[in-house]
């Protein structure tokens, strides 16, 4: 007749509701795991580095090319192909024809002193021939030459799929006390040396290693490695911690899942470059090169929650009062309803065959035993990080 | 009699408590606006870049020059006014006069090895000229000359006013599977373009443009653009997501608001600078150009919350029991009184009219009908994400 | 009789409960110190900057050499020991001997166009001399010298324990309205100047000023500095608000707690290194200074919750029902019971004593009295950042 209900996460769950049968003025309420504690948004602190090397034309390029920003934080991006603008330097050349208002026939179409908001520069007054070609345009004083006359366009890094990115993750409960890595301590100090060079994690064969190859983690988000070479891209790589804390602690290891963060399907504004420059000095004039990276940015996101549930019946409650039986089965009966929720459904046990048991099941001392337990919440899991100052 | 009183969002919250009065030992509580279920903290994703030129003096600044970090996250800052200090080389110079125990006038006053710590380097022992001065400090062993007194003080970018930077934002709640961006993607594809590539953000007339002006936001703030660029300043760009999902996804929207994070009141310790050199080499001697820079720091936060509330009566629960229609007023009046919270003013309903709802109206099946209606939450709204992995 | 019980912290306790002898139908529920709001996480901006002067045998390194990223975020990290690699340019060399199979006798042991993912470059397949030693192994392409070979290792910046690092953190608490910093603000201006210039934070005598040692860092994180100069490490500054904002505003100052985040004993994983280059052009050929930056990563990390608690006895609520005095009691034995949870004891008081407490101490009309104040709830602490708009 009773549908199946839930119970509610956010309180202790009564499972059991007994009424004392000698004691018609006492009732015990008993939750069979009663939900103790948790914590959500652990401290977390992230590092990261690339690995690998990739071979462009005659150059090669390793970590320190294509890594940024250097400092291995948790967001790091990698450069999968470059545009270059070899030999920039301050001074006047044509405006790129396709900037509004930079065609022009004479002098007087190019008014000294504008700058465009989407041009490259200030211009001077004059009209000159755009670079190699026969039309004009207005020149401008800027880096000159303009990227898009003098632009190189590289070939993709294909070997950066094969590029690996070692994540350490370290978090830390501070209400529990428990601190976790991510990387597997369970091998031998030189096994595990050499297994973390070598290896490259895998759901199901490597979920333990942190090293992660780019190309893997774009199959997990679903994407191809050549469209991302192309236009670039941001991805997620989500740890995400669950610890139930009635376990040993070992047992609370992170799982990994990986997901586009721009959404593909916006092809003009999903995508992910940047620019930047290299300066050098030559024969004390400034010059830059010019690197318009498209790559992959990878930002490290980190969910965690821990929890205790005590597996042990424990009494919530109980209660003195001057009723009969009847009122008993009422308060009874309603504490179960108050604690419903959707989250869990409650379907095994009807509260007639509870009240049923026989109340010499719940001697009165327990309820001081089980008190004092509650008492000692918190000291019954040691914390994991022996001579780690916490 | 009784005063408004106000209810709970963290619980269901019970609008109605019906007696079923043809079956006294049935009542059943019902809840119109039920509160089901929400989140916050959603994943984000932050992708920022630049745009804009400046002028100083011959020199053009274009966005890579005067933007950093480079690589687009959701922390970039903007240079608005240079101290430059050129071709510094290590060596030996005069220490700044103004530096502890730095005036001399002999050799003896200078203690060789000595590191002052807000100095500039180590003492060499010897007192010398101060530059192009009369008097003398003591001679240090550092990057030469030293800043205080080479410095060039270049004037603000002023155009920096209407540089605008583009903000692109990625939000995911994972329980609800709901993916939403910050860029407006009701028009077709080729005026969106147009629209993306002129449109700059205005709460009034282009709310879902990504592109922010810099002038707007110091605005917004309420901050002088002038008095950020003599001392910089943070500023929070805060993109807040309210979503009510029981509306159609795509009406879950950002809102924008803008806020000085550093507090302007304190002089002293307001503002934003940071310092950083270009490196060269000439004729095999290192040398540096030392820029410090004043500059606009952009910290774009992002706030979210996504809830479900059905407008549909649910029940929350029945409840059979022994007992009179004067215990079931007793329990109807509790529930209602236990659901308070001060969120929501509860007026409009008293439970007497409530009680005398005609009990036909809630049929026994309703109650199934209702709580299969429970059982199927989360499947009635889809992912929006149509065509991405998530 | 009644063991020792806690109450919750999500919602309002429920300290008396009174039945009013003159009226049995209708009973009170009062809380002495009702629980009304509180917020965690709230905003929060951060702005770091390195300070001090190190000597590397003819080099003088400041800040702009040693800190990174520039940008002063709150992610900040100082070079401790570099080991450099001189005058790098693209070309061909020697693989390092410890690269799998880089070892070799005659060409014919070296696969042109293979790339070793543990190595530098793409082999040529020629086998040469191994730098200036007798063996070989095989060419590759590569910026060369390689590191392992040209490497110099400098002695640590043993200096850099007097380093400070100033961070500014001011916080904010969107539903209360409430900003606050961690600069000390009851001096005057010009004390306040120069005191921020001199002073070092120390918990017992300068809690309030912004300037930490790395040295006090490192010994309250419990780290040897030396130890840290040979590995590196990752730490975390904890900067904890904890907000009681029936107090005055200004009582809301933080505690800062300091702990490694990199795992001390897991020695090959522990440790915080960084790569990065200085580029320059020398006769057209691009070369590179390759620096391995072992460092102190600080992440600054800020935990807040700010709370409000009214220390006036409240009326939860009040009820009229037609009832008798043993139902009175029993429910308000069960409203105690309900709101049980084990954060907080309740053994100082027994509801029989309380139950005793004269009716005509709560008359009626303060039902509507505090049910005013709860109204005016929010706007009994005015906003802290006069002249600054939130």
């Amino acid at each position: 007749m009773m549908p199946p209900i839930t119970f509610s996460h956010q309180w202790r769950r009564c499972d059991f509701c007994v009424c004392l049968s000698d004691h018609p003025q006492r009732y015990v309420f008993i939750s069979q795991k009663a939900y103790q504690d948790s914590e959500t948004h652990p401290d977390s602190s992230i590092y990261t580095l690339m690995k690998g090397t990739a071979v462009h034309g005659d150059d090669i390029l390793d970590s320190v090319e294509y890594a940024s920003p250097s400092e291995g934080g948790d967001v790091i991006s990698t450069l999968l192909r470059r545009d270059i603008t070899y030999d920039q330097k301050q001074g006047t050349c044509a405006e790129y024809y396709k900037v509004e208002n930079a065609n022009c026939s004479k002098d007087a179409d190019c008014v000294p002193g504008e700058v465009d908001f989407n041009g490259h520069g200030r211009r001077t007054g004059k009209c000159i021939q755009y670079y190699n070609h026969t039309f004009k345009t207005c020149e401008i004083q800027s880096w000159c030459p303009i990227e898009e006359y003098a632009v190189v366009r590289e070939p993709a890094l294909v070997e950066a799929i094969n590029f690996t990115v070692f994540i350490r993750n370290y978090i830390h409960f501070p209400k529990f006390k428990v601190l976790r890595g991510n990387i597997e301590d369970s091998l031998g100090k030189r096994r595990k040396r050499k297994y973390l060079n070598k290896c490259q994690y895998n759901e199901e064969t490597d979920p333990y290693c942190p090293n992660f190859r780019l190309g893997y983690i774009a199959s997990q988000a679903r994407e191809s490695f050549s469209e991302l070479c192309r236009t670039g891209g941001v991805i997620g790589v989500f740890i995400n911690w669950d610890c139930n804390l009635d376990l040993n602690p070992s047992y609370c290891k992170p799982t990994y899942s990986f997901r586009r963060l721009d959404v593909r399907k916006d092809e003009d504004n999903s995508g992910y470059y940047y620019r930047f420059a290299k300066y050098y000095s030559k024969n004390g004039v400034e010059s830059r090169t010019l690197i318009k990276a498209y790559g992959i940015r990878l930002d490290i996101i980190v969910h965690g929650q821990a929890g205790k549930f005590s597996p042990i019946p424990t009494i919530i409650s109980s209660v003195t009062a001057m009723t009969s039986v009847g009122i008993c089965t009422i308060i009874c009966d309603w504490i179960m309803l108050t604690f419903i929720d959707k989250n869990e459904v409650y379907s095994d046990r009807k509260f007639d065959e509870v009240i049923q048991e026989p109340a010499d099941l719940i001697p009165t001392d327990l309820v001081h035993t089980e008190l004092s337990y509650i008492g000692s919440f918190g000291s019954n899991h040691s914390d994991l990080s022996d001579g780690v100052p916490l």
